[in-house]
């Protein structure tokens, strides 16, 4: 049975802030699910390597993809062991020294090593739900063959994870509340801009809804 | 004397898409410059660990910092090779196939080994710089010797990267241009909303221009 509370390991285990920290399921899932890309990490002959890439999660699973080509998926193909950071920017934190800036953040860090998805048609329903994800609401047409042979997916298991959150905005020590500075939080988001059409776009195509308002972020599903 | 353009290494040629590759300084620069923050990659251990933090670039050096407590850090500052990536999502690509989908992005990745930043005149100075590059033109007290004691500084140098760009929108292939399927890109962008006041803001303080007008983007500086 799936645990709804990951125990923390010897390297997700949040020694710096750790009331920042967040074991919870439900609540890593809510920042998988709202980021387009993570960061993968892989050491590659004893040396790092960290690509971004689009991140999709299915139950415990989160998924990736590329070329068969692509060294550090090859990397991980062989067994190598992943990290898998995915931050989300919240926002600017404007305290009274540089001590107080920060910024406010959601990250998710996850330990696992890969195993290839082989089936045809299990790849078939992962190139929909990247889509899905990706711009929900769009259809595409069903992939061929070709291009799923050309297309390595591979899933890793959100067994040793962490969620480290900061939200607190300005935390300047109580000294430094009288100087004559302004101070707070800027919020951030990323936000879409009015789509362009493909320049070989069929005639006759309007811009469909979701295009048009498209967003991500916390209510986008 | 400085090189505009970097040579490919064995890590930093991109064989994949090589079209997109870029190695002139400036460009990678800009991507630099405007992102807030970078993926550091160190393997620890032989295990690979990737977090999240912000970065600036003063010359031809990149700067991170933090707790000399964070593990990271602590692998960085005793040799531990570096990957740093800095990554910038453009927009959707919304293709006609799940093939077609994508996304049009700016990363640059970094290979270097950290050099710690050890006077405190220079640690003051790249504390005015961080801040000046997280919220340009806020104003903030000095830093006290503790408060510079309790913060690591390392420092990059650029002479192993490289720059991947894709912008090219759509690259449906011709057989996909009759579907009757909307395609095209979607704009993506960070934006700030309204800034909250900091709950201890001294009275009678206004939200400065700088915090109601914040905008990162290529154009930003």
């Amino acid at each position: 049975m799936t645990q709804s509370t990951l125990i923390p390991t010897e390297k997700t285990r949040i020694r710096l802030h750790p009331e920042r920290a967040v074991y919870d399921r439900d609540a890593m899932y809510r920042v998988i699910d709202e980021a387009l890309v993570c960061h993968v990490g892989v050491a590659v002959g004893g040396a790092p390597r960290v690509i971004p890439t689009a991140i999709i999660r299915i139950g415990d699973f989160v998924y990736i993809h590329g070329s068969p080509a692509n060294q550090l998926l090859v990397a991980l193909e062989a067994g190598a062991p992943a990290c898998i950071t995915i931050t989300l920017i919240d926002g600017i934190v404007a305290g009274r020294s540089g001590f107080g800036m920060s910024m406010d953040y959601r990250a998710v860090m996850i330990f696992a090593t890969a195993e290839k998805i082989i089936d045809a048609e299990e790849k078939a329903r992962l190139v929909a739900a990247f889509v899905e994800d990706i711009c929900p609401g769009h259809q595409v047409r069903a992939p061929k063959p070709k291009e799923l042979a050309a297309t390595m997916f591979l899933r890793l298991p959100l067994t040793e994870a962490s969620l480290k959150i900061r939200n607190q905005g300005v935390l300047d020590p109580e000294a430094d509340h009288q100087l004559d500075t302004w101070s707070g939080v800027i919020p951030l988001q990323i936000t879409a801009g009015p789509p362009r059409n493909c320049r070989d776009l069929k005639p006759g195509i309007a811009v469909p809804d979701y295009a048009r308002t498209y967003r991500r972020g916390p209510t986008a599903r």
